[in-house]
Protein backbone atom coordinates (compact mmCIF):
# COMPACT_ATOMS: atom_id res chain seq x y z
CA UNK A 1 0.00 0.00 0.00
CA UNK A 2 0.97 3.10 -1.04
CA UNK A 3 0.37 6.86 1.24
CA UNK A 4 0.69 9.57 -1.12
CA UNK A 5 0.83 13.25 0.41
CA UNK A 6 -0.46 16.09 -1.41
CA UNK A 7 -1.24 20.03 -1.20
CA UNK A 8 -3.57 21.67 -3.25
CA UNK A 9 -2.32 24.20 -5.84
CA UNK A 10 1.47 22.52 -5.76
CA UNK A 11 3.87 20.37 -8.15
CA UNK A 12 2.09 17.28 -5.71
CA UNK A 13 -0.71 17.50 -8.36
CA UNK A 14 1.48 15.97 -11.16
CA UNK A 15 2.31 12.50 -9.39
CA UNK A 16 -1.02 11.91 -7.93
CA UNK A 17 -2.91 12.25 -11.47
CA UNK A 18 0.17 9.40 -12.42
CA UNK A 19 -0.65 7.49 -9.66
CA UNK A 20 -4.32 7.75 -10.99
CA UNK A 21 -3.17 6.94 -14.42
CA UNK A 22 -1.61 4.04 -13.14
CA UNK A 23 -4.33 2.80 -11.27
CA UNK A 24 -2.17 2.40 -8.25
CA UNK A 25 -4.01 1.82 -5.00
CA UNK A 26 -3.12 4.06 -2.80
CA UNK A 27 -4.34 6.38 -0.27
CA UNK A 28 -4.37 10.12 -0.28
CA UNK A 29 -3.01 12.07 2.62
CA UNK A 30 -3.40 16.23 2.68
CA UNK A 31 -0.38 18.37 4.45
CA UNK A 32 -2.26 21.56 5.35
CA UNK A 33 0.24 24.51 4.27
CA UNK A 34 -1.87 27.06 5.72
CA UNK A 35 -1.21 25.75 9.23
CA UNK A 36 2.27 25.28 8.67
CA UNK A 37 1.60 21.48 8.65
CA UNK A 38 4.85 20.74 6.42
CA UNK A 39 6.88 21.99 9.34
CA UNK A 40 5.03 19.36 12.08
CA UNK A 41 7.56 17.14 13.79
CA UNK A 42 5.28 14.33 12.30
CA UNK A 43 5.35 15.47 8.48
CA UNK A 44 9.01 15.94 9.16
CA UNK A 45 9.61 12.68 9.96
CA UNK A 46 7.98 11.58 6.64
CA UNK A 47 9.83 14.08 5.12
CA UNK A 48 12.62 16.19 6.44
CA UNK A 49 12.60 18.33 3.68
CA UNK A 50 9.22 19.63 4.60
CA UNK A 51 7.94 19.46 1.14
CA UNK A 52 5.21 18.09 -1.04
CA UNK A 53 4.95 15.50 -2.82
CA UNK A 54 6.19 12.42 -0.58
CA UNK A 55 5.45 8.81 -1.67
CA UNK A 56 5.40 6.87 1.36
CA UNK A 57 6.35 2.96 0.52
CA UNK A 58 6.38 -0.39 2.25
CA UNK A 59 10.79 0.26 1.45
CA UNK A 60 10.34 3.79 2.50
CA UNK A 61 9.17 7.23 1.56
CA UNK A 62 10.45 8.73 -1.87
CA UNK A 63 10.38 12.78 -2.37
CA UNK A 64 10.84 14.89 -5.69
CA UNK A 65 8.45 14.64 -8.40
CA UNK A 66 10.80 13.31 -11.29
CA UNK A 67 11.70 10.86 -8.99
CA UNK A 68 8.20 9.76 -8.00
CA UNK A 69 7.22 9.98 -11.84
CA UNK A 70 9.48 7.57 -12.63
CA UNK A 71 9.28 5.60 -9.91
CA UNK A 72 5.36 5.35 -10.40
CA UNK A 73 6.10 4.69 -14.39
CA UNK A 74 8.49 1.77 -13.59
CA UNK A 75 6.03 0.40 -10.94
CA UNK A 76 2.85 -0.16 -12.93
CA UNK A 77 4.24 -1.15 -16.44
CA UNK A 78 0.90 -2.19 -17.65
CA UNK A 79 0.42 1.40 -18.01
CA UNK A 80 2.59 2.25 -20.01
CA UNK A 81 3.89 5.68 -18.72
CA UNK A 82 7.24 6.05 -19.77
CA UNK A 83 9.33 4.17 -22.30
CA UNK A 84 10.65 1.85 -19.61
CA UNK A 85 12.89 -0.52 -22.47
CA UNK A 86 14.48 3.04 -24.11
CA UNK A 87 16.76 4.64 -22.47
CA UNK A 88 17.33 7.20 -24.84
CA UNK A 89 13.88 7.79 -25.19
CA UNK A 90 13.18 7.52 -21.03
CA UNK A 91 16.06 9.97 -21.10
CA UNK A 92 14.87 12.46 -22.87
CA UNK A 93 11.13 12.06 -21.11
CA UNK A 94 13.42 12.44 -17.63
CA UNK A 95 15.14 15.70 -18.88
CA UNK A 96 11.77 17.24 -19.75
CA UNK A 97 10.97 16.40 -16.33
CA UNK A 98 14.20 17.55 -14.98
CA UNK A 99 13.62 20.82 -16.48
CA UNK A 100 10.42 21.84 -15.33
CA UNK A 101 11.57 20.85 -11.47
CA UNK A 102 14.86 22.75 -11.87
CA UNK A 103 14.13 25.36 -14.22
CA UNK A 104 10.05 26.59 -14.48
CA UNK A 105 9.40 25.19 -11.04
CA UNK A 106 12.22 27.27 -9.60
CA UNK A 107 11.18 30.41 -11.87
CA UNK A 108 7.72 30.01 -10.19
CA UNK A 109 9.00 29.91 -7.02
CA UNK A 110 10.20 33.38 -6.97
CA UNK A 111 6.77 34.77 -6.82
CA UNK A 112 5.59 32.88 -4.10
CA UNK A 113 8.76 31.71 -2.03
CA UNK A 114 11.35 34.43 -2.44
CA UNK A 115 11.96 34.10 1.05
CA UNK A 116 13.98 31.24 0.10
CA UNK A 117 16.43 32.97 -1.42
CA UNK A 118 16.23 36.50 0.19
CA UNK A 119 15.43 38.09 3.29
CA UNK A 120 15.27 41.61 2.05
CA UNK A 121 11.37 42.82 0.97
CA UNK A 122 12.19 45.05 -1.41
CA UNK A 123 14.36 41.95 -3.17
CA UNK A 124 11.08 39.88 -3.05
CA UNK A 125 9.35 42.16 -4.55
CA UNK A 126 11.87 42.55 -7.41
CA UNK A 127 12.30 39.00 -8.03
CA UNK A 128 7.94 38.68 -7.98
CA UNK A 129 8.06 41.77 -10.70
CA UNK A 130 10.40 38.79 -13.57
CA UNK A 131 8.49 35.96 -12.57
CA UNK A 132 6.03 37.18 -15.49
CA UNK A 133 9.49 37.34 -18.20
CA UNK A 134 10.89 34.13 -16.79
CA UNK A 135 7.69 31.85 -16.88
CA UNK A 136 7.09 33.22 -20.56
CA UNK A 137 10.57 32.61 -21.32
CA UNK A 138 10.60 28.75 -20.18
CA UNK A 139 7.33 28.51 -21.82
CA UNK A 140 8.67 29.85 -25.38
CA UNK A 141 10.87 26.62 -25.32
CA UNK A 142 8.20 24.48 -24.41
CA UNK A 143 5.97 25.46 -26.92
CA UNK A 144 8.33 25.71 -30.04
CA UNK A 145 10.29 21.94 -29.62
CA UNK A 146 9.95 20.90 -25.98
CA UNK A 147 6.66 19.67 -26.24
CA UNK A 148 5.88 17.67 -29.31
CA UNK A 149 2.58 17.33 -29.54
CA UNK A 150 -0.19 15.66 -29.23
CA UNK A 151 1.26 14.93 -25.96
CA UNK A 152 5.27 15.70 -24.61
CA UNK A 153 6.95 13.14 -25.90
CA UNK A 154 5.07 12.72 -29.41
CA UNK A 155 2.38 10.20 -29.71
CA UNK A 156 2.26 8.46 -26.98
CA UNK A 157 0.76 9.73 -23.13
CA UNK A 158 3.99 9.58 -20.45
CA UNK A 159 4.72 10.99 -16.63
CA UNK A 160 5.80 14.09 -18.38
CA UNK A 161 2.19 15.10 -19.47
CA UNK A 162 0.64 15.47 -15.71
CA UNK A 163 3.43 17.22 -14.90
CA UNK A 164 3.85 19.95 -17.65
CA UNK A 165 -0.45 20.35 -16.80
CA UNK A 166 0.31 20.94 -13.26
CA UNK A 167 2.95 23.98 -14.08
CA UNK A 168 1.40 25.18 -17.11
CA UNK A 169 -1.85 25.37 -14.82
CA UNK A 170 0.34 28.34 -12.89
CA UNK A 171 0.32 30.32 -16.27
CA UNK A 172 -1.96 32.83 -15.09
CA UNK A 173 -1.24 33.33 -11.50
CA UNK A 174 2.19 34.44 -12.95
CA UNK A 175 0.95 37.12 -15.03
CA UNK A 176 1.18 35.04 -18.25
CA UNK A 177 -1.85 34.15 -21.00
CA UNK A 178 -1.73 30.98 -22.02
CA UNK A 179 -2.81 32.47 -25.34
CA UNK A 180 0.49 32.63 -26.15
CA UNK A 181 1.42 29.47 -26.19
CA UNK A 182 -0.87 27.51 -28.19
CA UNK A 183 -0.14 24.17 -28.35
CA UNK A 184 0.72 24.46 -24.53
CA UNK A 185 -3.48 25.15 -24.16
CA UNK A 186 -4.21 22.34 -26.43
CA UNK A 187 -2.29 20.34 -24.57
CA UNK A 188 -3.96 21.53 -21.29
CA UNK A 189 -7.81 21.02 -22.40
CA UNK A 190 -6.63 17.51 -23.75
CA UNK A 191 -5.46 16.62 -20.36
CA UNK A 192 -8.72 17.86 -18.78
CA UNK A 193 -10.58 15.17 -20.96
CA UNK A 194 -8.70 12.38 -19.23
CA UNK A 195 -10.91 10.70 -16.25
CA UNK A 196 -7.38 9.90 -13.97
CA UNK A 197 -6.76 13.81 -14.49
CA UNK A 198 -10.67 14.63 -13.50
CA UNK A 199 -10.23 12.23 -10.80
CA UNK A 200 -7.02 13.77 -9.37
CA UNK A 201 -8.33 17.23 -9.74
CA UNK A 202 -11.75 16.47 -7.36
CA UNK A 203 -9.41 15.19 -4.46
CA UNK A 204 -7.90 17.56 -4.67
CA UNK A 205 -10.77 20.19 -4.68
CA UNK A 206 -12.86 18.60 -2.20
CA UNK A 207 -12.85 19.81 1.55
CA UNK A 208 -10.39 18.89 3.65
CA UNK B 1 30.17 8.21 -30.71
CA UNK B 2 29.28 10.29 -28.12
CA UNK B 3 29.82 13.88 -27.82
CA UNK B 4 29.84 15.38 -24.24
CA UNK B 5 29.71 19.52 -24.22
CA UNK B 6 30.94 20.74 -20.85
CA UNK B 7 32.22 23.98 -19.43
CA UNK B 8 34.79 24.17 -16.22
CA UNK B 9 33.62 24.96 -12.58
CA UNK B 10 29.90 23.59 -13.70
CA UNK B 11 27.86 20.99 -12.84
CA UNK B 12 28.72 19.28 -16.31
CA UNK B 13 31.54 17.51 -14.12
CA UNK B 14 29.34 15.13 -12.86
CA UNK B 15 27.99 13.90 -15.81
CA UNK B 16 32.22 13.61 -17.28
CA UNK B 17 33.28 11.91 -14.25
CA UNK B 18 29.77 9.38 -15.13
CA UNK B 19 31.28 8.96 -18.36
CA UNK B 20 34.59 7.75 -17.43
CA UNK B 21 33.15 6.08 -14.95
CA UNK B 22 31.27 3.76 -17.24
CA UNK B 23 34.43 3.57 -19.50
CA UNK B 24 32.38 5.33 -22.03
CA UNK B 25 34.40 6.17 -25.97
CA UNK B 26 32.86 9.87 -26.35
CA UNK B 27 34.81 13.22 -27.53
CA UNK B 28 34.95 15.99 -24.88
CA UNK B 29 34.35 19.50 -26.39
CA UNK B 30 34.62 22.78 -24.30
CA UNK B 31 31.95 25.63 -24.57
CA UNK B 32 33.63 28.63 -23.13
CA UNK B 33 31.44 30.48 -21.30
CA UNK B 34 33.88 33.39 -20.89
CA UNK B 35 32.85 34.02 -24.46
CA UNK B 36 29.26 33.62 -24.25
CA UNK B 37 30.02 30.90 -26.45
CA UNK B 38 26.97 29.02 -25.08
CA UNK B 39 24.52 31.81 -26.18
CA UNK B 40 26.20 30.94 -30.23
CA UNK B 41 23.86 29.72 -32.83
CA UNK B 42 25.96 26.89 -33.06
CA UNK B 43 25.94 25.84 -29.40
CA UNK B 44 22.18 26.85 -29.49
CA UNK B 45 21.53 24.01 -32.57
CA UNK B 46 22.90 21.59 -30.01
CA UNK B 47 20.96 23.04 -26.83
CA UNK B 48 18.65 25.63 -27.15
CA UNK B 49 18.43 26.11 -23.28
CA UNK B 50 22.50 27.27 -23.81
CA UNK B 51 23.35 25.58 -20.54
CA UNK B 52 25.85 22.26 -20.11
CA UNK B 53 26.12 19.74 -20.03
CA UNK B 54 24.66 18.43 -23.35
CA UNK B 55 24.97 14.70 -24.85
CA UNK B 56 25.20 14.29 -28.30
CA UNK B 57 23.93 10.76 -29.02
CA UNK B 58 23.24 9.29 -31.92
CA UNK B 59 20.00 9.58 -31.47
CA UNK B 60 19.64 13.04 -30.25
CA UNK B 61 20.75 15.44 -27.67
CA UNK B 62 20.66 15.02 -23.76
CA UNK B 63 20.04 17.27 -21.81
CA UNK B 64 19.42 18.01 -17.89
CA UNK B 65 22.32 16.68 -15.35
CA UNK B 66 19.52 13.77 -13.42
CA UNK B 67 18.48 12.65 -17.05
CA UNK B 68 22.18 12.20 -18.33
CA UNK B 69 23.68 10.49 -15.11
CA UNK B 70 20.42 7.77 -15.15
CA UNK B 71 21.19 7.68 -18.70
CA UNK B 72 24.79 6.78 -18.50
CA UNK B 73 24.06 4.19 -16.01
CA UNK B 74 21.38 2.44 -18.14
CA UNK B 75 23.75 2.54 -21.45
CA UNK B 76 26.61 0.94 -19.77
CA UNK B 77 24.77 -1.51 -17.43
CA UNK B 78 28.08 -3.18 -16.60
CA UNK B 79 29.77 -0.11 -14.66
CA UNK B 80 26.68 -0.92 -11.77
CA UNK B 81 26.24 3.09 -11.31
CA UNK B 82 22.65 2.75 -10.62
CA UNK B 83 19.98 0.22 -9.24
CA UNK B 84 18.97 -0.90 -12.64
CA UNK B 85 16.83 -3.76 -11.27
CA UNK B 86 15.27 -2.24 -8.32
CA UNK B 87 12.85 0.69 -9.04
CA UNK B 88 12.38 2.00 -5.01
CA UNK B 89 16.05 1.85 -4.82
CA UNK B 90 16.52 3.46 -8.48
CA UNK B 91 14.22 6.39 -6.87
CA UNK B 92 15.90 6.91 -4.20
CA UNK B 93 18.90 7.60 -6.55
CA UNK B 94 17.00 9.62 -8.67
CA UNK B 95 15.40 11.62 -5.66
CA UNK B 96 18.74 12.44 -4.24
CA UNK B 97 20.04 13.54 -7.57
CA UNK B 98 16.59 15.79 -7.86
CA UNK B 99 17.34 17.14 -4.75
CA UNK B 100 20.61 18.56 -6.12
CA UNK B 101 18.95 19.86 -9.30
CA UNK B 102 16.47 21.83 -8.45
CA UNK B 103 17.21 22.92 -4.55
CA UNK B 104 21.06 22.61 -3.88
CA UNK B 105 22.50 23.73 -7.61
CA UNK B 106 19.60 26.45 -7.65
CA UNK B 107 20.26 27.54 -3.99
CA UNK B 108 24.45 28.40 -5.21
CA UNK B 109 23.03 29.74 -8.59
CA UNK B 110 21.61 32.99 -6.87
CA UNK B 111 25.31 33.87 -6.03
CA UNK B 112 26.48 33.79 -9.28
CA UNK B 113 23.89 34.07 -11.64
CA UNK B 114 21.41 35.79 -10.15
CA UNK B 115 20.14 37.98 -12.98
CA UNK B 116 18.02 34.88 -14.02
CA UNK B 117 15.40 35.90 -11.45
CA UNK B 118 16.06 39.72 -10.87
CA UNK B 119 16.82 43.01 -12.71
CA UNK B 120 17.85 44.91 -9.85
CA UNK B 121 21.75 44.96 -8.79
CA UNK B 122 20.42 45.40 -4.92
CA UNK B 123 18.49 42.32 -4.89
CA UNK B 124 21.44 40.67 -6.79
CA UNK B 125 23.63 41.26 -3.78
CA UNK B 126 20.58 40.26 -1.19
CA UNK B 127 20.53 37.05 -3.36
CA UNK B 128 24.24 36.77 -2.92
CA UNK B 129 24.01 37.56 0.68
CA UNK B 130 22.18 34.40 1.75
CA UNK B 131 23.81 32.29 -0.59
CA UNK B 132 25.83 30.82 2.58
CA UNK B 133 22.50 30.16 4.48
CA UNK B 134 20.85 28.47 1.71
CA UNK B 135 23.68 26.06 0.91
CA UNK B 136 24.76 25.39 4.30
CA UNK B 137 20.87 24.34 4.96
CA UNK B 138 20.74 21.88 2.27
CA UNK B 139 24.32 20.41 3.46
CA UNK B 140 22.73 19.93 6.77
CA UNK B 141 20.12 17.84 5.55
CA UNK B 142 22.75 15.79 3.26
CA UNK B 143 25.06 15.23 6.28
CA UNK B 144 22.34 14.06 8.50
CA UNK B 145 20.80 11.01 6.86
CA UNK B 146 20.79 11.42 2.87
CA UNK B 147 24.19 10.78 2.40
CA UNK B 148 24.57 7.45 4.00
CA UNK B 149 27.89 6.50 3.57
CA UNK B 150 30.57 5.34 2.14
CA UNK B 151 28.69 5.98 -0.61
CA UNK B 152 25.33 8.72 -1.33
CA UNK B 153 23.55 5.33 -1.49
CA UNK B 154 25.02 3.29 1.18
CA UNK B 155 28.25 0.58 0.55
CA UNK B 156 27.48 0.75 -3.29
CA UNK B 157 28.88 3.87 -5.50
CA UNK B 158 26.49 5.13 -8.27
CA UNK B 159 26.16 8.24 -10.31
CA UNK B 160 24.53 10.19 -7.07
CA UNK B 161 28.18 10.26 -6.15
CA UNK B 162 30.00 12.30 -8.96
CA UNK B 163 27.15 14.60 -8.29
CA UNK B 164 27.50 15.35 -4.51
CA UNK B 165 31.03 15.64 -4.91
CA UNK B 166 30.77 18.57 -7.75
CA UNK B 167 28.43 20.45 -6.00
CA UNK B 168 30.22 19.78 -2.63
CA UNK B 169 33.03 21.49 -4.50
CA UNK B 170 31.29 24.59 -4.28
CA UNK B 171 30.77 24.83 -0.71
CA UNK B 172 34.08 26.84 -0.19
CA UNK B 173 33.41 29.28 -2.75
CA UNK B 174 29.92 29.72 -1.12
CA UNK B 175 31.03 30.71 1.92
CA UNK B 176 30.47 27.33 3.74
CA UNK B 177 33.14 26.16 5.43
CA UNK B 178 33.07 22.40 4.77
CA UNK B 179 34.93 21.12 7.65
CA UNK B 180 31.25 21.86 9.16
CA UNK B 181 30.05 18.70 6.89
CA UNK B 182 33.00 15.68 7.93
CA UNK B 183 30.62 13.16 5.92
CA UNK B 184 30.24 15.17 3.05
CA UNK B 185 34.27 16.38 3.43
CA UNK B 186 35.32 12.80 3.80
CA UNK B 187 33.47 11.65 0.36
CA UNK B 188 35.12 14.32 -0.98
CA UNK B 189 38.40 13.05 -0.53
CA UNK B 190 36.98 9.16 -0.95
CA UNK B 191 36.15 10.71 -4.36
CA UNK B 192 39.41 11.90 -5.27
CA UNK B 193 41.21 9.44 -4.87
CA UNK B 194 39.21 7.26 -7.86
CA UNK B 195 40.86 7.28 -11.30
CA UNK B 196 37.71 8.06 -13.45
CA UNK B 197 37.68 11.51 -11.07
CA UNK B 198 41.15 12.63 -11.46
CA UNK B 199 40.89 11.67 -14.99
CA UNK B 200 37.73 13.91 -15.72
CA UNK B 201 39.37 16.54 -13.77
CA UNK B 202 42.26 16.63 -15.17
CA UNK B 203 40.73 16.83 -18.57
CA UNK B 204 38.27 20.28 -17.29
CA UNK B 205 41.48 21.66 -15.94
CA UNK B 206 43.75 21.29 -19.53
CA UNK B 207 44.14 24.54 -21.11
CA UNK B 208 41.19 24.82 -23.33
Amino acid sequence: MLTFFYTPNTCSLASHIALEEAGAAYEARRVDFSSGEQRSPAYLAVNPKGRVPALATPRGVLTETPAILAFVAQSFPASKLAPLDDPFAFAELQAFNSYLCSTVHVAHAHGRRGSRWVDDADAIAAMQKKVPETMAACFELIENGMLRGPWVMGETYSVADPYLFTIAGWLEGDGVDIARFPHVRDHRKRMTERPAVARAMAAVAAPA
